[in-house]
């Protein structure tokens, strides 16, 4: 396990470079060499984010602004092709890989809560590079394994995945429970797809009926936000981030039931029903990425329980990034797009 | 809903009664009659527990011992056929029968804890008589609508099913993880399917290969006890009661696991490992009856997530009551005997 | 335990009855009868509350609208003066009034939530009287016996202390947290004496100096909202109801913090800021009433860890109700204003 | 920050060596250097331990076993003299020291659990030295400062009282509610006082009158362990680890009480009801270490809450540290021997 093992890692690679708002340039950079307990992971596949698509096109996502070049991409997956000394991970090993490296020494990291340490370094969040290129370097155990019944394009969405998995934990859904979700995005969609898996009934809504129907596509009850009204459910998460989405949750959660906000919402204050939330008792509460939950989203996905590859609607070389970012603003239809940065276009 | 509907009510009706150990006799009962809030279910099924089986060969579990003639039976659905005043559950509406009927005024009652009141009145435990008859009379917010898709034998066996869901409850089991289930009798196969239907990985393990053929041919993972050498599971769920079965469940919790006693023993005293139960911070707990989950119980079997049909073995009238007391015994592959007394045999 | 014992119960008493708005007039009723569980209690003090004040002067709190004569005062302590069958409470014994009564079969009844019962039926909500009269019939289960060195008004006291012990519960204070309590007025003086007593470092601040000084010689560390800035705590109770408490709440919580609204808003909605609840992963709940909470209460009272007796600034007669009602708005050093029903002014 | 302060640190110290059962000698060692977040603490004072004392007499504990010469003590304070790069900590700050360094990779540590850490380097277990020497290297962020209301000695029992607050933690304390603590030796005092500050009611049992009396001088509620015959506690703290004791806590524990294994039993397999566990739905844990509570336990101390300084029974200089290790077993009034091994004897 001691020794370190680089082999034939070439010198340079290329990336896909945000250079300034709407502008992404494909460009020659170094290949990083592992140090202990790290290994350099060849990228297989990127599935693209809402948030990727927002810093191309603002060049900021609220206080975060890209001040210099920017490498985009944190919804990764890769396989060890180099490894440091002291690493466990063995070469050729296909990983997913959780993109925020926490400090491990803060109040924060060591009580279980490094998602919210606050000198993480998140993947492609300025002014971190992300995986939208050829190789990366990882602490190791931050690549987690995945089997080979899991595509590339799967073990990237393992990283939306585990932001559903853990809102799901957060709203501490139990089997036979009914869970509301809120927006039909592609983690709206993995919400659903995370509660059905967990014996929950979801019922996703929507204003877009073109995401209602990819919704279904996928399986899921989803509607019309209108066909809520006078519902009651154990719990409610909000991945809409639109106005009044979080007051919408209050409304329809039962008493002592549980609201969880995934979404971001634009707006600085969102304004709540406070004698809803304290009528009713509810626990309200919101997610900032996930800790601890790759291995669970991966055996999720591993047994087809939540069908990973099936919300994939387009895979493309990493010269077609920035077309892939723009694609799913134009069709609403479109959940997901996966970039392969070592393939030929 | 204020009006008391009792009908074309008989007035007398057939119950197996436990005379002695070992004799059940076929009697004549007065048909009970609807005061304020309850209702008088026909009685469609009765699921044979174990526990039923105790009663008929020894007169006596623990302390509970068997002094006068006693009806057996409370795994039961039924059929609303009289409401007495305000009621809200319509004449003719099908229900799974939630045989435990607490005190509503102690401690235990106000905080949640309705199975633990010491004055709770549950079928079947001496001295109250339970569901082997053709009518029985009970309060109406303990009995739980089923809708059509859930068979009467079904409905019956929600009871065994709530047992697995607060197990799982209070193993608190999420997504993806891990559990193993020590015996694979009615209750420990239970817990596995709720396990699945809830998204967690459960291993059943047993020492009798005619269950553990039984289990798989519920779709269960299900194995020889000494397979486990060496595992490591998110949580446990103890559903034997056999001699060390506790100790092996603390053996093989992972770090900070949960450990829960499903199953009684017939030893006053168990050893466990306290050096196990320090080091590695295990959650322990046992569970007696339930509470609050029949709703989501028969949700997991309407949907097809719990498929509870698949259990029954054999149906009969209750005029064969004492055969199917003791098939299961007799033949290790036998699950589950329903009874439904208002069949002609 | 099973007789019924009335004894000399007189069969008339006189009530302060809330007639209209801003009147209230002393009138005769008559004395109740105690049934099965059931006790009649002398009156011995009544605290009067802010919603009190509010019924009074406004005539309705939102949608609960004094629509007949009203009995105001759910704070209150008496003595056993008569009992019904089955009765455990001796006569003469002095009791903490619990003043909601729930229905004890709606599933937020069975499963611990008794509080938030839709049914309940709570003293000084139109149409309930209260218990500003010499004699009230209550369950004997929501009579919680005080010992001799709770002082009948220390006793009456115990409602909103059982408030403040709920909201503590409700943030999980432990030893040695700190806690913000926003708003210095009686419940907030109790969310702090009672966070003093669990080993937790409350801060109270507020805007009205007088209310900053009058909390300080309670012992409490009470300073001006201004003095907050940068600072974190792990948990904070809103107890003020003013604009923009809850959402300084979320801002000065930690990550994984704890927040809880007490009290009240007129606001229909109240603004808070998403990213607060997000980035630091905040629990947010409200409180409504309590639940199981009296016996601790009452305990802490009795040790003398929240020292009820100093929270009164005066004790009067049923006729000077109004006046009473009146005082704190009038004066805000003014805490607590204690009626004792069955003393001459 | 960045730059490193070693000033003028010895070469050379002295250290407590125990070289084999029964034999500890003072022996030179080199003083370490810091690396990037380290620091050198002078060690001011060192609380000798019962797992101390039972290396000193036994040469081991358990699987724990003494292989070569071993530096004991591991309730430790001490004053920073040398700091690496990257470090907050000031020269001379004053700290408690946290003895157990974890990986901080693993999946406990990750998860909160970091007392739970396989690769944890705690002092004073066999192979990793202990404080019982003049210089101790420490990564800063296991040293917790400490005001100076707090003595030195008080600053090394942070470490017991540590042990005590995650007791407390474990079994969910909350203010009002019932302790039972059995075995009243410095972790059960400990406990005992870390109730009493949470405004919890504990009551202390043992058998030895001499500890029972030396409890009382702490200000706690102690008693013979007959005469909780019948008592029904909120939960239960087992700090003795006698034959028994863990089931006593079950017994004496309420339905849905919750019960802790603190001290650590001889016996390798210990008996309990499995009854009293399912019937009253016991939550039943046992403490290993403790993590996250210092800053917390500091404050207590700091407060005045737990009088850290009423434990001491002697202090002595390094020369005696054999003599202080086998004093309480000769007396069992003495609850805590400190060793300053800076200090001339």
């Amino acid at each position: 396990m001691a020794s370190s093992v680089v082999g034939d890692l070439p010198s340079s690679q290329i990336a896909a470079v945000l250079v300034e708002p709407g502008r992404i340039e494909l460009s020659e950079r170094p290949v990083p060499r592992p140090g202990p307990k790290e290994v350099v992971l060849e990228v297989r596949a990127v599935g693209l984010c809402g948030s990727d698509a927002h810093y191309y096109r603002e060049g900021r996502i609220g206080d975060f602004v890209v001040r210099a070049p920017l490498v985009l991409g944190h919804e990764a997956s890769g396989r060890v092709v180099a490894r440091g000394p002291d690493c466990r991970l063995e070469l050729d090993q296909r990983v997913a890989i959780e993109p925020g490296v926490p400090c491990r020494v803060c109040w924060a990291c060591k009580s279980g809560h490094y998602n919210l340490c606050p000198d993480v370094s998140f993947m492609a969040t300025p002014p971190v590079d992300g995986a939208l290129c050829q190789y990366v370097l990882m602490p190791e155990d931050f690549c987690h394994p995945v089997p080979d019944s899991l595509s590339d394009e799967a073990a990237a969405l393992i990283e939306p995945t585990a932001v559903a998995v853990w809102a799901s934990d957060k709203a501490a859904l139990r089997p036979g429970e009914t869970v509301a979700v809120i927006g039909a995005g592609p983690v709206g969609c993995l919400c659903g797809l995370v509660g059905l898996a967990g014996g929950a009934r979801p019922l996703l809504v929507d204003v877009e009926p073109r995401r209602i129907e990819r919704a279904r596509r996928l399986g899921l009850d989803a509607r019309e936000a209108s066909e809520l009204e006078g519902s009651q459910f154990d719990a409610a998460l909000e991945c809409s981030g639109a106005e009044g989405a979080l007051d919408l949750a209050l409304e329809i959660s039962r008493p002592a039931g549980r609201v969880v906000a995934v979404g971001m919402s634009a707006e600085s204050k969102v304004a709540i029903s406070l004698s809803a939330l304290q009528t009713k008792e509810i626990w309200l509460t919101g997610t900032f990425r996930y800790a601890n939950v790759y291995p669970r989203a991966i055996d999720l996905a591993a047994r087809g329980l939540v069908p990973l590859d099936n919300l994939v609607d387009d895979v493309m070389g990493l010269n077609r990034t920035a077309e892939g970012l723009e694609l799913p603003r134009r069709n609403p239809s479109v959940l997901k797009v996966v970039v392969r940065p070592n393939q030929a276009a």
